[in-house]
């Protein structure tokens, strides 16, 4: 990039102190910033970096206190959103694919949008319906009748099984797996497992993004839903006829059960684990590595395995803690007891 | 589907009350099933569908009380495995793959079945060996010296290394690797880690089913074994030379480590975790997210991190809730020894 | 391999008690050895397997009690490391891929190096750098502007996105996502999601080993760095703008949130979850499981979730055990108290 500062406090409507007219070459974190970029500071963590980046701009809350003469600053409201709002703007990365390589096969009973991009061996099975300007890059691979919705945008290598509908911008990052058989088997008297067949698919609604190396299965009847504006972390599962709210976040390595419903505005921590069969509350908020075996009516944070309502968990930890503590002053109490016995006989004597 | 109410019932054995006339297009859950359906009920949480079920016949148990008169009944002792056996029967997909796709490449010292369908840019490699009735989707990978027993199904985008051997009837989802280097090092005198090369292989026996983005290492010595008949779900890690008893169940996010021996059997829930060199007794239970640090050789379930038997584990949980009350027990105890101390005093006074 | 054991002892600088023109035709370990294989003997705990081995020769420690005399010994200080020695010298695999592949795709404004062999359908995209001997095998994808040091070997399957620099001698197994985007939002006063562009990259430093599907997502700007000789296992998560220390291990399972940096020579044992935006002293032991939402700045061994030092997990975790016993002492105290009360009064009338 190679943008005069005016442009810049123009787009997020703050105001220069300095000169107008510097050139700003790229966006950087404060403490990695170099000569000619602009940076942002708005928590107070980082204050520590102001006298030292070698940033020549940066964003700063109103009334920020400028003791630097050698770098000129944006007051604004919100720095940190100025500061995305630059990096979409500026820096955006466009994804250079077009037109269908000739080495992408799209069967002839499949319908390709305007604009939509194929990458090298991309595989557009039967019946698949392809809006417009899509891009779905290399080696990713769409069996029968996959529906995917305009603007979307499909990484390498990824797996979209048959029946299977994703929705319109949808981001769907490399080694994803949409689609593979629930995980259902009938055991027999005699123990031996018999395979459920999976003839459920998953629906992706709009504004959806999946991170890397992603599952999610099919129903086993139905459909596995992620409705609209979910986003989903790498390595997450989720299990056959799994309902995930709109507008829920879930992060890396957590595991959603079969059937289980999460409802709207829930935000997952990293390896959080749910059993199958259950409802989670909207607003629900689950802290890393929570296992969650019971449904959660009341909407809150809750931490641990088996999960608590967080206040309590923190208590009963800190009770944990004083176990030792606790221990000893059991034992002072039985030796005491054990003195005041004899002084009571002897005062009975 | 469009079948005869009296054939499913002749499938499934069952005694219909209703219309045996009746045609039935589709098999569905109670609560999303629609006019034309045929359902099932065996679980009392489902039977407040019941009186609004759109589907126009059902599967109960013998002796249910049948207060609708507007849908076709079929009595059966386990409704349930009669409905499994109708989406075999019925709605088991048949996965069109045929021949050999001119995009895909066997190498010329490999050999391949009879009826053996391989998808678009699927690699055999040398001295492979793929048996009879076998599919193997897109852009699968099979390096050298790999055998797969006849009439199993490798779906997209798996990597399979060299020298592995997959049984018959054997599932593979997309993304799972099969025959990665094992996690071995040796540290030298300055603490660098130097790789201990990993020359084993992985051997899949028959009927095994493994999810999608699965990882089962190559042993470094000798063979990883996943036996007959195991059911492994997504994103399980499988580390090498561990060996898994026939019929084990594992579900997604579990990960075996090193060497350890999972008996005949067991089931692991998600996200369990075992430690290498262990070894597990058959018919052993492992509930979500235990931590197994030791071998267990009596059968029985387990729950916890460090994991102890299901009843003890909940026994410590409901005692751990109550330390705040314990806490403040002692605490009245000793106020109470307190004042004891203190009359005794005047007594002997 | 067919190899005097002579030359075997002389490689590892070991003394035969035995036939030194015995010929090894085999590495194996010592319950799975069989005539003509060479074993090692030094952990306790295979010794039970001594002298039921069908091994033909077998390396022990230096004054090993030789009680069988139908075995050639090597005597020797360390036995695994010499085993190791072997293995790396007769048994390595050589990844037979050599040249470049008709149906590899290499942009014209990409530099491929001297001897560097690309597999099928291999996709090396507009302004990747690779360097000489790399191996990068089948399917395997590479964005713009990709960076490969020399020696480098990767499996296929995997997915590099643009403008990731990846070392030297580093290895990649199959299914690995390298550089997808951070898992980064930021709410709306409607608590609507909106996607930060992540406009860094992923630096992997030399003599890094990767394992299959791992993901290490690029930084938000900036960079997230493995630095060298970090080796990481199957299924692990490496957030965008974390930072890994030289020589650390990270085993299967674990995920690390972003911008937490792990220093030099950890440990981090499976299924750990560390928050972000923490540091972790070098020299630290994360044990199996472990949750951490804290800097660690004490190096040491650390276990739970929430991590405590091990010293004092397991304290806390044997009185935990003890709980019931402590229940049970509360109850006879407060028996105890009520009876004393009764004989004071007794003693005050």
């Amino acid at each position: 990039m190679k943008v005069k500062l005016q442009e810049i406090a123009e787009l997020v409507n703050g105001k220069i102190i300095g000169d107008e007219s510097s050139i700003i070459r790229g966006l950087a974190k404060i403490d990695e910033a170099k000569n000619g970029d602009l940076t942002f500071l708005y928590h107070p963590a980082y204050e520590k970096y102001f006298q030292t980046t070698k940033a020549s701009a940066i964003l700063v809350k109103t009334g920020f206190d400028k003791t630097r003469d050698d770098i000129d600053y944006i007051e604004i409201e919100h720095p940190e959103k100025a500061f995305f709002t630059l990096i979409r703007n500026y820096l955006t990365p466009k994804f250079p694919l077009e037109g269908i390589d000739k080495t992408a096969f799209v069967h002839p009973a499949a319908v390709i949008g305007q604009g939509t991009a194929l990458g090298k061996n991309v595989i557009i099975s039967s019946g698949c319906k392809i809006g417009d300007n899509v891009k779905i890059f290399h080696n990713t691979v769409l069996l029968d009748n996959v529906e995917v919705g305009d603007n979307t945008l499909i990484f390498q290598n990824v797996s979209i099984r048959e029946n299977c509908k994703i929705g319109k911008r949808v981001i769907i990052h490399p080694g994803t797996v949409i689609g593979a058989d629930g995980f259902g088997f009938n055991p027999d008297e005699k123990g031996v497992y018999h395979k459920i067949p999976q003839v459920g698919n998953v629906i992706i609604e709009d504004d959806v993004e999946l991170g890397a190396n992603v599952t999610v299965d099919r129903a086993s009847l139905g459909s596995t839903i992620i409705k609209s504006r979910v986003k989903i972390d790498n390595l997450v599962q989720i299990a056959h006829n799994v309902i995930i709210g709109e507008n829920t976040v879930i992060s890396s390595q957590s595991g959603i059960s079969g059937s289980t419903k999460i409802g709207r505005n829930c935000i997952l921590a990293g390896q959080v684990g749910l059993v199958g069969h259950i409802e989670i509350a909207e607003n629900t908020i689950l802290l890393a590595q929570a296992g969650i075996s019971k449904s959660i009516k009341k909407p809150g944070k809750y931490f641990g395995s088996p999960a608590k309502e967080l206040s309590i968990a923190l208590k009963l930890e800190a009770h944990l803690r004083s176990l030792p503590e606790y221990a000893e002053r059991i034992k002072n109490l039985e030796n005491q007891i054990k003195t005041l016995q004899k002084e009571i006989q002897k005062a009975n004597k």
